[in-house]
């Protein structure tokens, strides 16, 4: 399989090849490194692609990101580990940020953020690189809490899977705003409009072992308050 | 590509073959039909993987279900519509429910629901088709809207791209509750539970050409009561 490049990358856009150009002239794809970033941040969901035998699979997990690294988790891709090593993958994050109600059938959509990335699978190895990495993931998310967490043990390292691709080629695109009707329709007596779709934290709720004297650390409770799903 | 079978499909159970058999014993993978329907019913958010000269993709897109038959919109899969007919494509939708802060590194994790289906890409053909499906779609999510809009023309008719497949292998997985902290772990001096991530729909914001005198109407403001994303 060859990827002829038909942009090259540069400091600020990832190359764009057979694998991340749009492919419909509407489509408003972008490929700069800051809107995939940022993208990739906005959510520790993503949905990993791979082949097996001729079969895609998909399967969600966290994910989180070092530069044009992404690592990703890898107990929900078990089936995948063994032939894992140098196998192509697509890496997908999406926000669904609303429901775009039109005038006609047609014209419904959504408001979305999706970045979407390619590279070849890693896994990372050895109880250095492990550690390097679960301490990534905790930081990403919970950024302080490494250090207060009982410390880590030689067979936990052994048995974590992380899997990581260098980004070869990606892409990112969203939609915003009303719906886009056509100007004849808007005359037309129905409702219509942005139904907000919002993901947010709820209250913490400690387990039945954490006693009451433990109060949520403050960068928790900061990141409950900001309203994002990671900080 | 064979599947051998190595548990038949019942009423209340999808087939077990190779793609959707778990692979490690500690997941509590669920076979049966209402706890993946109830998944793929949840959310109108699916990603879509399949694959194109070797190339996993995976593509975020609504998607509804009509009995064992899972449709999904194929704007956003143009890429594979040529190739789509007879394709098999693996369909994931997951929801992120809570983050699961242990008291070791280790035992981090997410309570979440998961649908993964497997099956045959066919390409919904035909003006009658191609409306139910349209309609199919509308009322999935609005209940009752399709008859209040400006009726769809045979030129969006055509323009529509609905792929489906009929479930040939599906399983659904999940998580909930509190951390799994080792035993000798509980003690340890810091915060352990829960945080719950909800997604949930927003005050309804109409566009600029809906009068005033256009009210949200009941279905739709029902449904951002309901607390769920589809109703």
């Amino acid at each position: 399989m060859t990827h002829p490049k038909h942009r090259p990358a540069t400091d600020a856009a990832f190359a764009v090849d057979e694998r991340n150009r749009a492919k419909r002239l509407h489509e408003r794809a972008k490929y700069d490194r800051a809107a995939v970033h940022a993208v990739l941040d906005a959510s520790p969901l993503c949905h990993v692609a791979y082949v097996v035998d001729g079969q895609p699979y998909v399967t969600p997990t966290l994910h989180w990101r070092v530069g044009d690294r992404v690592y990703w988790h890898g107990s929900s891709a078990s089936r995948f580990l063994k032939k894992a090593q140098g196998a192509p993958v697509c890496l997908t994050v999406s926000l669904l940020d609303g429901y775009v109600l039109a005038r006609s059938a047609f014209h419904h959509s959504v408001n979305y953020r999706s970045a979407m990335v390619f590279g070849t699978a890693q896994l990372v190895e050895g109880r250095e690189a492990s550690e390097a990495a679960l301490r990534h993931m905790m930081e990403s998310l919970y950024p302080g809490r490494w250090d207060a967490l009982r410390p880590v043990t030689d067979q936990e390292l052994k048995a974590t899977r992380v899997l990581y691709l260098d980004i070869e080629a990606a892409s990112m695109k969203d939609r915003d705003g009303p719906p886009s009707d056509e100007p004849e329709d808007l005359t037309h007596p129905v409702w219509a409009g942005v139904i907000p779709v919002r993901a947010s934290l709820g209250a913490a709720e400690p387990d039945a072992h954490t006693p009451e004297s433990l109060a949520v650390p403050e960068g928790l409770a900061a990141l409950i308050a900001s309203g994002k799903l990671r900080p």
